[in-house]
């Protein structure tokens, strides 16, 4: 099965605003085993859509256009969609369509009239109602050759109506089940060549966002428990390789992660952040349910405050600076005393050398690790707040010690 | 002038990352009065993307092609580009950019063997030296019928290069002058109803991004001055609407407007963030040179440590809760207790609900304000350090009193 995706908007080619949609769809279709052929954008302008789209028919199962369903002049893409099927003398006023538009304008006739052209249909395309919106959808089917399927711009009510009115039309190819694992402390390359990305079924993808580094597996099989079955296989690979730093298998985030550590063991953490600046604080409180875990925090940004806050000493600034080993370890003794928080995080570094000491404490184990970044003041921040966690998840595991090897 | 943008990449037709190259570049392109035809994202296909693009030859004047610049076999733009304009047997390696690959790959042979087609361009070609990546981009004259331009996928090195080195190169229609004016406390709405949008020289555009709202302003004419000129008068009536809610007219992040009236008085910023939970030290610091500005921070999720570090009354807390005036107030005045900075910061309230109230006490002034978000838990927080910042600035300027309406 082939697909092509239109979305259709001169707001979008003037750089206005991003097409969401389109990437949505091309996801789905993929875990539906799909093939994407091309995504196109276009204004809205009638001749240039009809060439498009007479050329897509035939050569692809499914036609996705998004957008210019609306109920002005410069709403195109329905009429279109006509025009290119051939069904312009079989264009019906759908009942149930202007039933909804009847109660949504309260029976305001000059709204009604502006907008009647969303009720209208080809006698026999599926109608796709739009329970967020007043554009509803619709499936066009091109005498078998190709499905053409309209769907509004918004991007809620385009998800919405996919999910929820058109999921059922679409054939799918096969099962599609996927995993995603999020890895500890290895930059995107050296996490990528650690692994034969030339499998084909399951498939494994390497990933990096905010967070870092993440593997997707997904797996292609006729049934539910099959492709189940190769996941499991391709993860217990994967399991072998990485070992400890397979942070979760759930792509949740290492924040969540690490909040469920210390929820199940009802634990606490603080941090005292220097070249953070509060970003592992406020990572951790972005999570729901933060509050059983998270109490009290410090920024100490300055050497100054590094004394009077976390007591550390003035000989050891002066001597190591604050972007040393041991000022980072007296910095975690001060948070201890002050917090007395099972699990203590300290950060201390040049954000635009990319240097940075990150000082964790649990329980009984001490522990600071230095990291060097290449890269520019504010990934080098999130980067280090990404480490500080790989390292809580680790240590609180028991699966951290002292010369730890990645 | 007609442009037309490809997009090259299987991972965007899998739906696993989003193509913003397309929207920066369109975006730029109405800025400069090019008009946009259409964009096409296809797979890493040669045969697909060679007839898409034989296809677009002479139909217009640009056609910009990102992604599928890289070392491996996959990464064929380029070899596209050459064989649909006919320059295949022109192909020489380029030794400038032989030199950065040596330079970049320190010698290391098998590297620089994988690595060398990135220095392969037609005789020809005008090369788009790359300075932050491996990958350099170039511009093919298709016999003047069409000019490729190709550049790198990621889109950090795609935008550098197009600012920085095709940008003399493209031929603009006009001149286009563009300013960007940040907006405080107002939602995208809001903003952009107090304003005529329908103006076409200058064109004025609201945005939102994460930081809040801003409007683009743009003239087109035919020199500097006269776009200048047509610029200024927009951005007094602009100033007219707003008032003291026009922040800055330099594009410049709120968190540095901030940053610089605190240098320029030579005073320090604290802030006790609840809701936030250290959210606003952190932007505040993610800024270069904030360690003039900052010193420490306060994280205060709990109520126990609202006691404990700010000192707020027991029965304060016990009244009125946490999320409450009284309590912001309370928080105010312990936290200057504590830190005797110029500028105190305060958050607290229920991300979930979507309730903040912010206290800003700056010298002599003290101001508390709630505020009611209909947002996700994520984006009440950001809205509410993003009002901080807002709040801070306009107190700052003495453009803030009780009752201050907007």
């Amino acid at each position: 099965m082939k697909a092509q995706i239109f979305s259709v908007g001169t707001e979008i080619l003037l750089g206005n605003i991003t097409d969401t949609n389109s990437k949505y769809i091309a996801q789905r279709l993929s875990e539906f085993g799909i093939d994407l052929y091309k995504m196109v954008t276009v204004g809205d302008n009638f001749d240039r859509l009809l060439k498009e789209l007479k050329n897509a028919i035939g050569k692809v199962d499914y036609i996705f256009i998004t957008g210019g369903l609306g109920p002005t002049e410069d709403d195109i893409s329905k009429e279109v969609a006509i025009r290119a099927s051939g069904k312009e003398d079989k264009v019906v006023i759908d009942e149930e369509s202007k039933k909804k538009l009847d109660s949504y304008f309260k029976s305001n006739e000059r709204a009604l009239s502006v907008n009647i052209k969303q009720a209208k249909f080809p006698k026999d395309a599926i109608i796709l109602p739009n329970d967020i919106g007043t554009a509803p959808g619709c499936i066009i089917d091109c005498d078998n050759k190709s499905k053409i399927v309209l769907m509004p711009g918004p991007p809620q009510e385009m998800k919405y109506m996919f999910e929820n009115k058109l999921l059922k039309y679409i054939k799918k190819e096969a099962v599609i089940k996927s995993k995603t694992l999020r890895i500890a402390l290895l930059g995107e390359w050296d996490m990528a060549s650690r692994i034969d990305l030339h499998s084909t079924n399951p498939t494994i993808s390497p990933y990096f966002d905010d967070e870092g580094g993440f593997l997707r597996i997904s797996a292609k099989a006729e049934s539910d428990d099959k492709a189940l079955i190769l996941l499991d296989e391709k993860e217990k690979e994967v399991r072998e390789v990485f070992g400890p730093l397979l942070l979760s298998d759930d792509g949740k985030r290492k924040e969540e992660t690490l909040i469920d550590l210390l929820k199940e063991r009802k634990e606490k953490v603080s941090c005292a952040e220097s070249i953070t600046g509060g970003m592992v604080a406020s990572s951790i409180i972005d999570i729901a349910g933060a509050s059983d875990v998270i109490e009290e925090s410090y920024v100490t940004y300055s050497d100054r405050t590094k004394e009077k806050i976390l007591n550390v000493s003035y000989e050891t600034l002066r001597k190591y600076s604050a972007v040393s080993k041991e000022c980072a370890y007296e910095m975690l003794d001060g948070l201890y005393d002050r917090t007395k928080s099972a699990l203590c995080i300290i950060t201390t570094g040049y954000a635009h050398k990319g240097e940075a000491f990150i000082g964790v404490k649990y329980k009984d184990k001490k522990f600071v690790r230095e990291f060097k970044f290449s890269a520019s003041r504010n990934k080098a921040r999130r980067w280090t707040k990404n480490r500080a966690m790989d390292l809580s998840i680790l240590i609180m595991r028991g699966m951290y010690e002292d010369n730890f090897d990645i």
